[in-house]
């Protein structure tokens, strides 16, 4: 997708294979700006502190991780000490597993002297085969937007919560996908991007990939998405997610379940773009076992944004002394949900939808 | 309540009977001050500025507005002009029309040289009858709390959604009033305190009030409430309102729906403090009938925190050229609505249960 109107991943490793390229989305919207990695503790360090963030992100670069740790020390040791460690940074997200397996596999394999080599080239397929997949997802949410399009030649509406665009994946991103191959198919679409307290992944790296795209939005609290579809608004919901259970429950970014019950209470679509990277088949009852991450309550009291003088200020919203809690994640019941887009087609949230995408899915 | 363990009202008017003295609530957390209102369009301008909020509030405001108007000017078009004017500040809560009107058939009947001194006596009235009825509705929230107070010792966990304590309402507050009593009474209570996007009147007003009380509570992002009341850590959901149709239906601040909604669906009552002066009885249909002010999209693209210097400082959140939208209230069908607890007592939201709350309602 485009940054300044020149295409770019967000991820590229260093033609030498001895540093990973991240663009430092904490930063967003407010600069761009690209960070190197160049150890495994950098790549832990920028999982952790969501330098980069977003499931399908956040796989490809632990597996660029390995990467990194092989160059240094491609021994069985180093190699399990690596895997361990950066599958440590975020509970949720089961595509970080997922990539970390992948690699640990592939690599165990190989002598030591060959695991170098080896593991840049299965990073490097892993962020290829991500964009094939969102590809592949936008391909399929297209064919279910064209659905709805309305006839009478008003906008389409799609809301949706977080970032899951391009800047969540590799490319095209998974919620955002279908969006952007709207856009090139000649549909007029509009979304509606919900803020996504409490870090704004919505306010600041979805509006900003959406206008860097041209595509018209609209940033929203968190409080008005369902206003907004019971007033016949919003045409259609669409997420990303982290874990998917076998049944089709699904963790996604706190406040999605809020959605859902909202979609399903006004009959709107809620769909769910799903990678089957992102199918965690040893899970059935999702809200019962997906650990859910509880991450700084800093990021409730506290907010960055860009002062009247350009600078990037941090501001306390709660007065001094009061507690604040905050879980990353909720999970949205299966039965709330519309389909699963998957690379593979769109299926139903169950698990015969899910059983019936064939070998391949992870469990 | 307490402000630095000393009893204030939210407003108070000045002895002489020349001016109105409020807490300027937009800077709150972060200062305490008193403004001095002279003139009705000093009260227009509290209103509509929100440095006074909450649907009880802002009607005893505007009955002094017409008070300090009919110190200038007590001829019959001067009244009807006030109350026009004072009627227009803000659109959605039926309170504020409510009072208006009360000052004008009160003093409607009047000859002008007895107005002034009757308009500060109804709005005094107006302002102690708020105390009263919010003190009544705490008594009978009371009696809910106590119906669901876990017997093995574990706090009550009570959600509330904006801001409807002491500092909505001239004292006690209609959602915080039973939390209150619960406090006097002894019970271990604790309060989720959604922050309340985009003006954060959770996390600025409802944390301070409960902070000052010395009552337990946390801060949460508006998203958080579903995952909690998934997971059992919710014990009922009490909300305030700002105009409720005669079916029922509630309108409050954007977002109270979809908490409404995460509250069916996990079998949490959710409960809407409701003074009777919030009741009209001329809309059935909320969703379809209930004006929803639109309000500044700054306060969606912007936020005013403290920032480490002490200073109040707005920051804005969204990338430059990125269009916001900023519907301030929602309709919850009043069949997510649990009961409605009323300075009369707990009834359903329904036709009967409000026509059961016998004359005097207002229509």
């Amino acid at each position: 997708m485009r940054v300044d109107g020149r295409h770019r991943r967000s991820l590229w490793p260093a033609q030498a294979r001895d540093a990973l390229h991240v663009i430092d989305q904490r930063l967003l919207p407010h600069a761009f700006a690209v960070e190197r990695l160049t150890t495994p503790a950098d790549v832990e360090h920028a999982i952790r502190d969501m330098v980069v963030r977003g499931a399908p992100l956040i796989g490809a670069t632990a597996a660029y991780g390995v990467a990194l740790a092989m160059n240094a020390d491609a021994g069985d040791a180093a190699l399990a000490d690596a895997v361990r460690r950066l599958g440590a940074t975020r509970p949720t997200a089961v595509n970080l597993r997922w990539a970390l397996e992948r690699m640990q596999r592939r690599l165990a394999a190989l002598p030591p002297q060959a695991r170098a080599a080896a593991a840049w080239d299965e990073a490097d397929a892993i962020a290829n085969d991500d964009v094939a997949v969102n590809e592949a997802i936008g391909t399929h949410g297209l064919a279910l937007l064209r659905g709805l399009a309305p006839r009478d030649g008003r906008r389409l509406n799609v809301l949706t919560h977080c970032n899951a665009g391009w800047l969540a994946t590799v490319d095209w991103g998974t919620a955002l996908a279908p969006v952007y191959k709207a856009q090139a198919a000649g549909l007029d679409v509009h979304v509606w991007v919900d803020e996504t307290r409490p870090r704004n992944q919505g306010a600041s790296l979805t509006a900003w990939e959406l206008g860097q795209q041209g595509i018209a939005h609209t940033v929203i609290a968190d409080n008005a998405g369902g206003h907004l579809m019971q007033h016949g608004r919003v045409d259609a919901v669409i997420v990303g997610c982290d874990r998917v259970s076998a049944r089709g429950d699904v963790a996604n970014k706190i406040g999605t379940y809020l959605k859902a019950l909202a979609a399903h209470d006004n009959g709107v679509p809620f769909w769910v773009a799903m990678p089957l990277s992102t199918l965690d088949a040893r899970i059935d009852d999702g809200v019962a076992q997906i650990p859910i991450e509880e991450r700084s309550v800093r990021e409730v009291t506290h907010l960055a944004g860009r002062a009247a003088d350009g600078r990037v200020v941090e501001v306390q919203l709660v007065p001094d002394g009061s507690a604040a809690a905050n879980p990353a994640f909720d999970v949205t019941p299966a039965r709330l949900v519309t389909a699963l887009i998957t690379e593979r087609g769109v299926v139903s949230a169950t698990a015969a939808g899910i059983a019936s995408l064939g070998e391949g899915t992870h469990g």
